[in-house]
Formats: C-alpha cells, sequence, structure tokens
C-alpha cells in the first residue's frame, strides 16, 4: 500500500478568503508577521505498486475532480514511508 | 520570506466524510483503488527569518488556531526554495 499526496492551492493571483481569514485571526491572537494562504491535502492510498502509469492516472483525478485548475494549481508527490510514520505524530 | 508549511489531517481513527465523499467520486469516474483522506494544507509566509523559536511560535498556532487536536494531526515543515519554485506549476 503506498501512499501518493495531492496538495492544491489557490493561485497567487487569486484572492484567498480562507487563507485572509486565519491570517487576521493569528495577528489577533498575537501571531504576528504570518501571511497564510489556505489550500487542500489530499493523502491517497493506492492499491499495489506506484508506477509511472499510475501516477498520471491520479493527475488526470487531480485535474478533473481534486482541483479546480481554473483557481487551483496542484501537485502530486509520493510520499516514502519515513513522510507517512512522521505525518502520525505532530512535528 | 521563507515559507513554512503545516499540513492538518483527519487522525486515522476520526472518520472523514470528505474523504469518503470523494473516493466515492473517483470510483465513479472511473478512477479505481485509490481511497482518499482529506486535510488542510496551510503555506505561512514568515517575515524574517525561519527560527527555531518562530518554528515553536507556528507549532503553537498552529495548535491553538489551524488544527483541531482532538481530531486532527498537523506536521510543520519549512519549505526550500526548489520545492516554493515545484508548487508553482503542476507537477
Amino acid at each position: 500500500m503506498a501512499r501518493v499526496v495531492v496538495d492544491v492551492m489557490p493561485k497567487p493571483e487569486i484572492l484567498d478568503p480562507q487563507g485572509k481569514a486565519v491570517t487576521g485571526a493569528l495577528q489577533r491572537l498575537g501571531f504576528a508577521g504570518l501571511a497564510v494562504r489556505q489550500g487542500k491535502r489530499f493523502e491517497i492510498e493506492v492499491d499495489g505498486e506506484v508506477t509511472d502509469e499510475r501516477l498520471d492516472e491520479i493527475r488526470r483525478a487531480a485535474e478533473t475532480l481534486l482541483a479546480n485548475t481554473v483557481i487551483e494549481t496542484f501537485a502530486v508527490s509520493v510520499e516514502t514511508q519515513e513522510q507517512a510514520a512522521a505525518q502520525g505524530q505532530p512535528a
């Protein structure tokens, strides 16, 4: 069972009201000098091996469903076992 | 200007209705054998240098505001310039 991660973020030229709200809330809580943009993270457990064909399929899935490519960019990465283990607990 | 990424995911034992909906939609679209969990990705532009103190501050911000640690885990990572550049275009 391998894991592929798709990160989806609003394009730089697109307004990000969620991120703006988080940035404002952080400032009010006393965390200054942080500008936040908020996106989505999809962790995908893949049956079997992650071949190049499988990755292409996941890229198509990201384009079709996970990201709205008019306003969002996405990045696909294969997560190593060590990264998956680290993800399990707060860093 | 450095960038720190906070990834927030539902804990493994917590139901993830969004992820379930995406998994079902992928299957209906013909993408089989993919199980998705959906979380959030925060990209934080930090004024000045990312010191250990600054990272501790961001971890506190993540615990306080970005993640609900009852049901979510989070991971903080510093993004290198190369990763930031790669993020700009679909992988």
